[in-house]
């Protein structure tokens, strides 16, 4: 008699994306003429092609495997040398950041890795989430056991759920109660807003005082624009022995079809076994990898280093700013339209307050029928998210442009 | 204080690959001029170039991730359409074998799938391997704590171990005591035998009676050369109730460095809940890839979906044929130097019995020593492959036929 996962059978609905996309469908059948004029804000998915290096790497990188002599085969599953060595050098030392290239496990997305992180801690950890939070970090939770059922406001038991709101400017305090592990975003989806090197420091020595561990997401680094913003968690002193990064190629180098990213796992992060002594958490995580998974496709590999050569680094900026011009667009026609607006800044996400009274989903459903425009209601993010809508700058300039005429006509 | 998981510290030593690794390094670090005749038959890895209808794929796909009209992010997480209707005809419906295009997941790794597997899975279960096995069935079931402490044989209590041995022709008979999962490895890696339509059928029976699972690992399917040994374990009636199966681009495209594979989870196939209630795992598992994966990179799909057009199943063929010429060559080999071999026949692996006495990591030892091949310790697939080594046929032919000369000349 085989047994599932039971806990699967508590995740509520579907995932966030996968219901946006069912209602999306549903308009569109219905009104085939609006489906021409449909334009999708919502998942924050890149639009523009690939830089013209990767492309040139990628093709190279493709004859290579058609030539006995270069052909390769498995290879290592924490990534190639040459990508490793790439990362450590232009994210990190060049900016005086001490990691070293074998740190850093290069994977196939930033949300595969959130997920498998779990692989290697324990079941006793008490969890902290920001509210509204990326709903991966979230369902993964539930789906290896570390919660209880949810309640009817869909929050899970056994989590701590961190308040991110317009008073918190969105950077949720220390909590009064003892976590064990504590997921961090900044630049933060879906809000859009940053954490300064002072909050995210007083994180970094709570988490030191409790031996905790901070997950800290930085996929959005790439679009941060002000300085004296943090790109790196490793920036704050100490962080080395607290925290994990996250980091990804698919929205610095558009790579969401193309799939590349990487965590660095410090050699002075540790964790408590069993038996209450510590130990370090990188042979577990070197472990994992090398038992579940078989690295990333060579070619793609040759890509994200492409990334990193002069014609790369040009082409990526260049990329940036074209979603950061949306994001200006976007943001400022959401103003004038008479919203209050967060984000937007440094992250191709807009955060917007709704009308008052106006719960997400209808506001989903309004700018989906009235506007004929995708965004994300921002309680599908969690209960903190209700009565906000996320837009994401990830498209054309002539379509945000078209989306910011749109939500100026708007009449609510 | 952060929590690990205590389970990993169970598992013993090195994954076997990067162990083999180890000794390789050391020798050719003390003979560098060993190094240069060193020939690698140990980690089943591909060493032909990926075929020309790949190749034109891969660079037609990279081509269009570089025209915003036909650039791709974000795919769905299941796989392309064109890629699961391209498997589901030509790998099963053309065969008569009932799958569906929406019960296939495509994926980056049957290594990966068959440790993600676990995750949708109880820990109730009882778990049946093979011995000698694939190592990752077995740390995989370690690192989720389906398993107690190994003991001196290096046996996990807790687990069901199927000895597969001369005597039962590799195919466990079926075990006395009532298991809930079996894994199963047809062409077997990595003794390189088959099981027959009537022991599978055997299997498939006893999974059915008493509510279990198989998860069939086929990698190897492309390999089979002889008539009546089924391909796929859904080619037994009443597998779709109780069959999960594993296949691979790796072995037959050459893709173990370019990354692609799939695994199919019948929409017939249940297992019960904690209240003792059967249901459907194919809306797990699809929950599974949906929340902690995002699919496999665009033009690797169309690469892989080019293996399915008339070129490149021949392509394919010829790639098999080279291999299983190489296989032959060694096989006869060993049998001249009055080995008793198995294998090699529907399955690129070659299966030495040692000579009496000699035990596996002591082969491993003299034949890297002194004919400077590498080869793998049966031993290291468990405690049933002890007195056995293998010897993979993925080489150039000229390797091969170096290697075989080799093994003849070892002197015992």
């Amino acid at each position: 008699m085989a047994y599932l996962n039971d806990h699967y059978l508590k995740l509520q609905a579907g995932y966030l994306f996968p219901e946006i996309g069912r209602r999306v469908k549903q308009f569109t059948d219905a009104n085939p003429d609006a489906a021409e004029r449909l334009i999708r804000c919502g998942i924050g998915d890149v639009t523009e092609p690939l830089p013209q290096a990767v492309l040139e790497a990628l093709h190279k990188a493709v004859d290579e495997m058609g030539v006995r002599e270069t052909f390769r085969g498995y290879g290592p599953e924490q990534g190639y040398g040459f990508l490793r060595d790439a990362i450590a050098k232009n994210d990190f030392q060049d900016r005086g950041i001490p990691i070293d290239a074998d740190e850093i496990f290069v994977s196939d997305g930033a949300k595969c890795d959130s997920a498998n992180l779990l692989d290697i801690l324990g079941h006793k950890n008490k969890i902290a989430l920001m509210d509204p939070v990326y709903p991966v970090y979230l369902d993964t939770n539930v789906m290896v056991g570390n919660t209880g059922p949810a309640d009817e406001s869909g929050r899970y038991s056994g989590l701590v759920y961190l308040d991110c709101t317009a008073e918190n400017g969105f950077v949720p305090s220390i909590p009064d109660e003892k976590v064990d592990i504590i997921y961090l975003c900044y630049p933060n989806n879906p809000t859009g807003t940053v954490a300064t090197l002072d909050q995210l420091t007083q994180w970094v020595e709570y988490a030191n005082r409790n031996r905790a561990i901070i997950l800290y997401d930085a996929a959005y680094e790439a679009y941060i624009s002000e300085p004296n913003v943090p790109r790196s968690i490793y920036e704050i002193p100490g962080a080395r022995n607290c925290a994990i990064e996250l980091r990804s190629f698919s929205k610095n180098g558009g790579f969401t079809g193309t799939r590349c990213a990487y965590t660095i796992v410090p050699k002075s992060l540790e964790a408590e076994t069993a038996e209450g002594n510590f130990t370090s958490l990188h042979p577990l995580w070197n472990r994992r990898m090398s038992t579940k998974f078989n690295g990333v496709s060579y070619p793609i590999q040759r890509a994200a280093e492409a990334l990193y050569s002069e014609a790369g680094k040009a082409q990526v900026t260049a990329l940036v700013e074209h979603y950061m011009g949306n994001a200006k667009i976007l943001r400022e026609a959401a103003q004038a339209a008479g919203f209050t607006v967060f984000g937007g800044v440094n992250a191709p996400y807009i955060w917007v307050k709704n009308p008052e009274g106006v719960k997400s989903w209808d506001a989903f459903d309004k700018v989906l029928n009235e506007a004929n425009v995708v965004i994300t209601p921002g309680s599908g993010f969690g209960t903190a998210g209700e009565g906000y809508f996320r837009i994401s700058a990830f498209n054309s300039r002539e379509n945000a442009e078209e989306v910011a005429r749109r939500i100026q006509a708007l009449k609510w």
